[in-house]
């Protein structure tokens, strides 16, 4: 097989480039778990100030941030409303069950998105036997949602509802910066509407390791005691932090190149015979869409374009996925297209 | 307020006869718990004899055989396939997610009843990630879906599809001998499609205690480590059970009156101004209805027909239930009518 | 094998006499999920002054209660400090792992009872890493600890120690009747020391099914949605609590007559060769003792035993128990220290 | 204050030197959720290998690996078997039963290390309420035990022990290598007594973050999906496995100076009034000392030694800990026990 040329599979797989290297090698550490980690500190006093929080806490990934604020907002035989297809009922375990003794009660909705119609039907007060809603979770931006962005407008009725309903509202925001990049909205004013929120790292923003999550000092308080049970408090983790405060500083700007080749990406693919976008719109750098058209499988066009140096993940046997992502630049879209283009009209 | 002379609330609310009383009074007893209750032992060998399985296990409700069942099928992470109306998302604490730390992804399906094709959509294997589809679950009848039967083809189909997916099948029984007596299909036949089935002894049937779940030998010896666990394991638990052994021998064939009686209250309600049935069809004891034409609110109704002594449940500002069951005869399915009438019509 | 004609093994075997069976036949009963049981509310109501607690709870079993009261006490991660050999530790299935997500730290211990030295060596406050200390559960009287009493100064000892550490203290109430009656404490000064406590009917009280557990208005109604997760809340129990009502009348008092028995049963083992009372002094109605000396194994003597028609249990190669209760009456008695020297003499 | 110039806290605070940090900053890297990354690869193929196991995993922490171990071999309601100072029972936020659902219980003994006589008393074979024993549990070195090595006979004795009554054995190695290197026994030796067993690396060994956890192949896919449901599947993890990989090749034989150091200075508090080493004999890089004949504080000792650049842990009123690790060179130990005198003698 041709060595891989342009890795569309995800943005998790960009790699930290020479000068985050640099940043790691250089970075001031301590004992992380002792809070003496002058990295960590730094990043994570940032990171609250971005998303205007009291405080926050750096952690290995975005699926424990999920994890350990679910488990701290929910009580045993609570209920969580989020979308169906969130990233927390399809790819977490069901870690809200195991971890919280929670339910993931999933809401049907375009796009990822929904509203307080939706919240209206799904909500149950706590009666006797019926699981009481306790937390609503939205993800910024909705993966499985084709990257769809929340208009701050929703954001802030659903937190309404949930303020007037007793509920906690929390954020994924594994790719909330994307979402502030092509909105103009600020991450502050995104936050605002949740009591809990995080953002990966290891995604658009290109660092190898970590997630942060913020909120009030006491909801911190209470996240630092499960990432110690949970064991992702680590020691010099400085190291890793460093990379997360270059990326602070250098990767957020050049999301918008990733909007901009996607949007490319998916008029291209509107124009071939059999492939359909699947969500109208592309809003940020996901691009999913149907190859049912074509007469071919989605895993056997897979493979073809892996023997052309591209990666694209079939998710199905009739869907796919191509995910831009700064170890992306333009060159590589055309190489994309153009090994598509060959492989779909072979 | 009035006495109450004919309550609709619920086929939980059957108050034992004078002979199963007797009955109770009369039961040779021993300790439970070291399985030496005769009459426990009785019960439980004719309950896995009715279903056609190797051995039974008696509970003290119906609630804890569904979450026994769903525990001991489960391992942590794992994902519980059931309508979104089902008893075990809406009204056991989020039991499963407690208990199984497992997911129940709700099916949304008209009348509480899926297929084959609604198991294909969210059915998924075990990756790292995504929680394994462990157990299908289904409410024979289906209590919010109207009292609707699974018809025996469907449950083979899912039957089918469970086991060609790896997949354990659990009934939730609470009304399963209603479904027997409508349908003639036998308890043994509906059994045999899943691989645990409990009886509910305090419905229809008119126990005061009792459930009965049955399933392999091995299947009930785990099920019995969480039955004690659960604190369900009784002492002279005979006095009961000897209620289930005289409501097995009297109280089944009856239930056809109170699906003759649910008709025609049916009937009746459709003939009045204002008034919907909420399913179609009234197929065995239950009947939902909605009362948004009639300019009232559904608690008012409630309110004003406790005046007259009828008990009639309001589960939202527009809908009600009325169920019927061994307590209320032709005289009090009379009384109904006629209070409906007078509240409605004043 | 010959008719039982004495059966030592536990408290548990007592069989509802034709009075108490009466009782239940004529009870007067209602729904007791929808709180509208008669018998239930009079037999809470009247445990609830006994104990002199705010409210009280039917449930079908003392383990039921334990691990309800550890699950509404404890959140995910805390430590229970209890007598390393207590019920919930060695029989409940380890459920307050499964269900409140806690440690048990077990205190060795001389007769089951600990005091406030052992509770300074084991009380950890919360640090991030170490689990926080949250309940002090005490068993009234300890079962393995031979039936011992805990002195009503120890009690108030801890309880002082424990409202000072922010610990809440729990009693688990099996045999505390049997406490009451031994040593004139009233019941409701021994409850005084402790937050949440439960009586058990259908042991030495001689019902044949529950237990009530009782603390503030806020515990229960919290422990209420337990006992419905659980599957614990069950329909006409009224005839089953009706047990209750009669026993609390009319069972109390007559329990000196077991103690008595157990020391006249314990006098005669120690006049035996090869026999050694466990515990130095038989405090109420349980008999621990060590058959080593005798050259015959505890599971043969206990199978010997039966061809005379006495049951007496074995726990281990040299271990026995025997428990009086209000079935074995001075005839029992002589019968049992009959069959014994035969067996011990053969 | 001072700058701290010998930090004896915790072997955890090494930082990674000059080389480590090099290693880092060239390592080869893919998204290791993808399975992808080569250095995180090299290192589990380099650990399994030490080990003699199929396959290992890497993780962000000792604790997870204790956590995911843990929650694999056991179900809920099982029991595993540890020494009560162990770390998994002390600083590991009940864990065991919040993931697992099952009691760890605690063996009191001699410096953390247990033998079969203390197995055959905590052992509980499966009966229907009594918790089964699933899991033995050791930690190389004991850390609470002050660094006390397991003997391999012992360990040999205990595996077979396990393996006779169907345990599974556990080893929590987070300063395995510290055992290794004093014992002269081989890592696969030791290893070859358990099913599971890790190796922490931000130890003794240097390196900022990580641990890796070997077993079958079986054991580490089942402990794969704990590790995504945890959140401690990460990306680019290279950056720190390469730290690891570093370690392994440079940082084992140097332990031997910590040990040197460590009974020097166990030698040198032994000479001084009022002190008095816990533990017998200093085995390995850990002193733990009472300070109760100084007439001072522990707390306000640690505090005094900072003033004069030195850290010692004050766990009690009366009881310090002090650590060797690679940052601490000869000359450090001197600083330290100038401080020490100094302080002592003022």
């Amino acid at each position: 097989m041709p060595a891989l040329r342009v890795d569309l599979v995800s943005d998790t797989s960009t790699r930290p480039c020479h000068a985050m290297r640099q940043a790691m090698a250089q970075a001031p550490v301590g004992d992380e778990q002792l809070g003496e980690d002058p990295s960590v500190n730094a990043l994570t006093a940032r990171v609250a100030d971005l998303l205007g929080k009291e405080a926050a806490l750096f952690l290995p990934s975005g699926t424990m941030a999920n994890q350990i604020a679910l488990a701290v907002h929910c009580d045993r035989g609570d209920a969580i409303l989020a979308a169906r297809n969130s990233h927390i009922i399809e790819y977490e375990g069901a870690g809200a069950a195991v971890f919280a003794g929670a339910f993931v009660m999933g809401i049907d909705c375009q796009d990822g998105i929904f509203g307080v119609e939706d919240l209206e039907t799904q909500w149950r007060s706590q009666r006797v036997k019926t699981p009481r809603s306790r937390v609503v979770s939205v993800e910024q931006t909705s993966n499985l949602g084709g990257g769809s962005i929340w208009p701050l407008e929703v954001l802030q009725d659903v937190s309404r509802f949930a303020r007037a309903h007793d509920l906690v509202m929390h954020m994924d925001g594994a790719r909330l910066m994307n979402a502030v990049v092509e909105s103009g909205v600020s991450a502050r004013d995104y936050a605002a509407t949740c009591d809990s929120v995080w953002l990966d790292l290891s995604k658009g923003l290109g660092c190898p390791i970590g997630s942060v999550l913020a909120g009030s000092q006491a909801f911190v308080d209470q996240a630092n005691v499960w990432k110690h049970r949970f064991g992702g408090a680590m020691r010099q983790a400085g190291i890793v932090a460093a990379a997360g405060l270059y990326a602070l500083e250098h990767n957020i700007d050049p999301l918008a190149h990733d909007h901009r080749r996607a949007r490319t990406f998916g008029a291209f693919l509107k124009s071939l015979d059999g492939v359909r976008l699947i969500h109208e719109k592309i809003q940020t750098n996901l691009v999913f869409f149907d190859v049912s058209g074509t007469g071919k499988r989605a895993p056997d066009i897979a493979r073809s374009l892996l023997d052309h140096g591209v990666r694209i993940g079939a998710s199905s046997d009739t869907r796919m996925r191509a995910v831009f992502h700064r170890d992306v630049d333009d060159g590589g879209l055309d190489l994309a297209m153009k090994a598509v283009s060959h492989v779909l009209c072979e």
